[in-house]
C-alpha cells in the first residue's frame, strides 16, 4: 500500500479525539497503570504524542524543505515525555494534543505539498536518508503504535481479572514490543 | 490487580465513543484493509463487537445468575459478525454498537451486582468453570483486545510506506495473536 497524504492526514486528525473518548475521566486504574518498571502509562504516552508534536514531526518535515539531506534531524529524544507531563492533569494532556495536532495539521495543509515534493529526502540521525513521504506515514502509524501500546497497557491491568479467559485475548499475549 | 465493576463499566462505557472518533468516515483503506486472506478490517471487528453485544455478554451474566454451572453458555460464534455486517456501512454499525452497549450497560446497572454475586459461578463450554467476575472483566479486555487489533490491522496498511522507520514502529513487529 502506497502512501497517500490525504489518509494520513484524515487518521492525524481523528487520533487526538479518540483518545479523549477512550481516556478522559477514565479511573487511574486505567490511565496510570503501567507494564511494570520503566513502562509507560496512557498518560506518559499522551505526554511522548504532545512531545513529538512538539519536535519530532513538523520540525523535521521543515527540515527535509529546508535542507535536504544537508542536515540531519536532532534526535529525538524518548525521555522528552517527562517534562511534558510534569504538574500536569491527563485532561490538560489530553487539550494540548488535541490544539497541538490541530496546528501542526494546519501548517502541513499549508505546505500545499505536491507528489514531487513527498519525494524529497531528508538525513535522519540513526536510519539515514529518508523521504518526507515515509515521514508523514510514520507519524500516522506511530498514532497507532501508541493506540496498540495503550490498548495493550490498559488489557495488562486486568491480566489475572480475567480467569481462564486470558489464552483467548490476544492483547494479553503481547510481547512489549513498542514501549516507546 | 483485582476486578473492580465500577472500572469495568467506565471502560465499556467509552469504547463505542473511541471507536466512532477513531472510525467514522475514515478513508477506506484504513476501515476495510486487513491484514491478508481469513483476516479481519476495522469494519469486521466493529460487526464482531456488536455480534458480542447480542449473543455473549449479558445473556452469558444472565445464565450464569440464573443457572449457575448447571448449564453450560452457548459457544460464542467468532464467524458470527459475517451476518452482522451484511448490508451494513460503518456507520451504521458503530451506530448500533452504541446502542447496543448503552443498552447492555443499562441492564448491568440494573442488576445492582454485590460483592458476592460476582463471585457467582458459570460455565464456559471449553474453559469449564468461571466466575461472573472474571467474565464482566474480560467484557472489557476483549474491548481492549479489538482496539489493539484495529490498531495494528490499520499500521498494517502503511507497512511499505514508513520505510526504513518500521524498525522503530512496534505495532510492525506485532504478530497477529488477536485475529479475533
Amino acid at each position: 500500500m502506497e502512501h497517500s497524504l490525504p489518509n494520513t492526514i484524515s487518521l492525524l486528525s481523528r487520533t487526538p479525539a479518540a483518545l479523549n473518548a477512550l481516556l478522559r475521566d477514565l479511573p487511574e486504574m486505567w490511565t496510570l497503570g503501567d507494564e511494570g518498571e520503566n513502562t509507560w502509562s496512557p498518560f506518559d504516552v499522551v505526554g511522548h504524542l504532545n512531545h513529538g508534536e512538539r519536535t519530532d514531526w513538523m520540525p523535521r518535515a521543515k527540515m527535509i524543505l529546508e535542507f535536504g539531506e544537508a542536515r540531519a534531524f536532532e534526535p529525538f529524544d524518548r525521555g522528552g515525555h517527562q517534562r511534558e507531563v510534569q504538574g500536569k492533569s491527563l485532561g490538560q494532556l489530553l487539550d494540548e494534543f488535541a490544539s497541538l495536532r490541530s496546528e501542526n495539521l494546519r501548517e502541513l495543509r499549508a505546505l500545499n505539498l505536491r507528489p514531487e515534493d513527498l519525494e524529497r529526502r531528508g538525513r535522519h540521525p540513526a536510519l539515514g536518508v529518508v523521504t518526507l513521504s515515509a515521514l508523514l506515514a510514520t507519524w500516522a502509524a506511530h498514532d497507532l503504535t501508541h493506540l496498540h501500546q495503550i490498548s495493550r497497557v490498559m488489557a495488562h491491568q486486568y491480566r489475572e481479572a480475567v480467569g481462564p479467559w486470558s489464552v483467548y485475548l490476544g492483547v494479553l499475549q503481547c510481547a512489549s514490543h513498542s514501549s516507546s
